[in-house]
């Protein structure tokens, strides 16, 4: 049990030492688990492939979000079922993130091979790997959510917590699905399309990354419902804004920092706010350059830098990161609430800042 | 309430009735969401498609040995509790169903296009519409699963009770990924193993379909390890049972009753215990043929013949039909076992019969 931290390094200490214990219950679960698959006859590789994906990286921020809600209510000392549900949390975000990866086509993530292109590779003798993959990958992904469920059941919560928990999880994964529904429709849909990224933003990043965390780790120490209003003050346009960071770094970012290949985003074609920005602000030329090149798959390095230079060239990033400046604003702003403790207030603030300034 | 039913055709009538129960409420639930869907600018498609999934057709075999489960121990009433965590067992079938047909490539179920073949068709004018059916479904699929827990979550199952169920519900998950799993990685073994096929049914169907969902049942009404242990005795070899039958329908069946198109099992290469007995009783000649044709995507409808003609001479079908008659015949001598009443024997004597001597 340690004492709220009252300056800037001690936070990041504390933060660190929290997300060293989240992982370290993922690895301890899933090394039992590989035990129990090398015991019964069953197979080791499901939970081998779920813990390398996890401890190959990732910023841990939903548990994180997770026990700062509890710490907002319950102080700075966190028991192990707040730090298990909390890694419930990232358990289920393996599950989201190897299904993303199939869905989006992705070759490398943490820089690795996703889950399913190393099991195409390890198949690679099978009638078809790639299918196989696929297979292998999505029922790993559905693994990983059924072990988040168990995290969960044997956090030994109080009853009538677990009740208001599961009842936050349901609404978590509901929103997340649809706002990958509608995320995966939106490429369907025109280029300049400003509302529906910022809509997909708001479920599939603001409401799941942010909001839902914090309120479950609040919502665990016995919050009410103003305290948690309070906090979707906070986490609503901080999620926003971690999105439109996101988009940021899918385009311009370093693959040596956020471990995804460069243009994959552009070859993809990811409707994000920043291009349908650029489209809208383009001139005609512009326009069908982006149009045509936008969603190629085959797009050449050369291309893309093209179509980098033309996105820069008409404002859009320098728009996005003001939107950044005004919702982080925003949420810091929200963090005057009152109903809000000031020790909870300081690592929000540093979670907030952390979320908006980071290049991976 | 109705008394337990004395004789055979009341008991068929209890049987409907329960069935229409779990429909309705699976029903009237996705009519909720559909609405909430409609008002959010949410995707009402998501779930229309389930439901439409549901609707087609399905034995509810889960459903109904959770609430034989629960008569069982409590009687024959079954409160809206124990309805609703059945209808979960459903709803979490149209997830394994959706995601299973996407593994196996299905073009039909229930004698509909499959969920991400239809999407697929829906959206033939975008780039790859295989691909965005097959990631629409895949999230469709998860939607139902989430939905499937938010039906537990809401059951207002009593809190001690909620906790055992929440445990054998993780348990059933595990099973089921890892019986799929080792399913899907037994392509790459021989066709005449015949061990592996009979690990799988033991966990993707005896676990998952059968002693699961009854252990659910009788856990709501408070059954201690006995009971469950004496529900298991009966279960196992049952679900062993369904899955050969299932194997013997899945080559010999007739498509217009279990909705499934004929020759599919062939060219999947589906690996089933019949198959394994015939190639292992095969002379050289059949062999080098089955070997050749079984598992070919493109395998010809007279190709396809000849193969089945091999395996039934074989006289693989006349084994494992004995197999099912001696399971069966197992488990109904497990309901001897005095742990269990008089009126539950009656209804899970029906509900094996059923299983086992069935069409579709």
């Amino acid at each position: 049990m340690t004492a709220p931290a009252t300056n800037d390094a001690a936070l990041g200490a504390d933060l660190a030492d929290l997300k060293a214990k989240v992982t370290q219950r993922l690895v301890s679960f899933l090394d039992e688990k590989e035990c129990h698959a090398r015991d019964h006859g069953l197979v080791p590789e499901v939970p081998a492939m779920i813990r390398a994906h996890i401890t190959a990286g990732g910023k841990r921020i939903r548990p994180l979000l997770c026990l700062a809600g509890w710490q907002a209510v319950a102080g700075p000392a966190v028991p192990p079922m707040v730090v298990q549900t909390a890694a419930a949390l990232e358990m289920y975000q393996a599950f989201a993130l190897i299904h993303d990866d199939i869905i989006d086509n992705c070759l490398t993530r943490r820089s690795q091979p996703t889950v399913h292109r190393a099991l195409a590779r390890r198949y690679a003798h099978s009638n078809d790997p790639r299918h196989l993959g696929l297979s292998a990958a999505l029922l790993i992904g559905n693994m990983a959510l059924t072990w988040s469920d168990e995290l969960v059941t044997t956090a030994d919560l109080p009853g009538h917590r677990r009740t208001v928990v599961s009842g936050l999880l349901d609404a978590m994964r509901e929103e997340m699905h649809y706002g990958q529904y509608l995320d995966l429709l939106a490429t369907l849909g025109p280029l300049d399309d400003r509302q529906t990224p910022l809509i997909v933003a708001r479920y599939k990043t603001a409401k799941y990354t942010v909001e839902r965390p914090l309120h479950i780790g609040a919502a665990l120490a016995g919050a009410d419902t103003g305290f948690l209003d309070a906090l979707s003050r906070f986490a609503l346009p901080l999620g926003d804004a971690f999105q439109l960071r996101d988009d940021l770094l899918g385009l311009f970012g370093d693959p040596g920092a956020t471990g995804k290949p460069v243009f994959d985003d552009l070859r993809e074609g990811k409707r994000t706010l920043v291009l349908a920005v650029a489209v809208g602000e383009a001139n005609q030329d512009q326009k069908d350059f982006l149009t045509e090149h936008v969603g190629d798959a085959g797009l050449s390095d050369d291309t893309a830098r093209q179509v980098l230079d033309i996105i820069t060239s008409t404002g859009a990033p320098a728009t996005v990161e003001r939107m950044i400046v005004e919702r982080h604003a925003e949420a810091v702003a929200a963090l005057d609430d009152k109903v809000l403790p000031r020790a909870a207030v300081a690592t929000l603030r540093r979670i907030a800042d952390d979320a908006v300034h980071r290049e991976s």
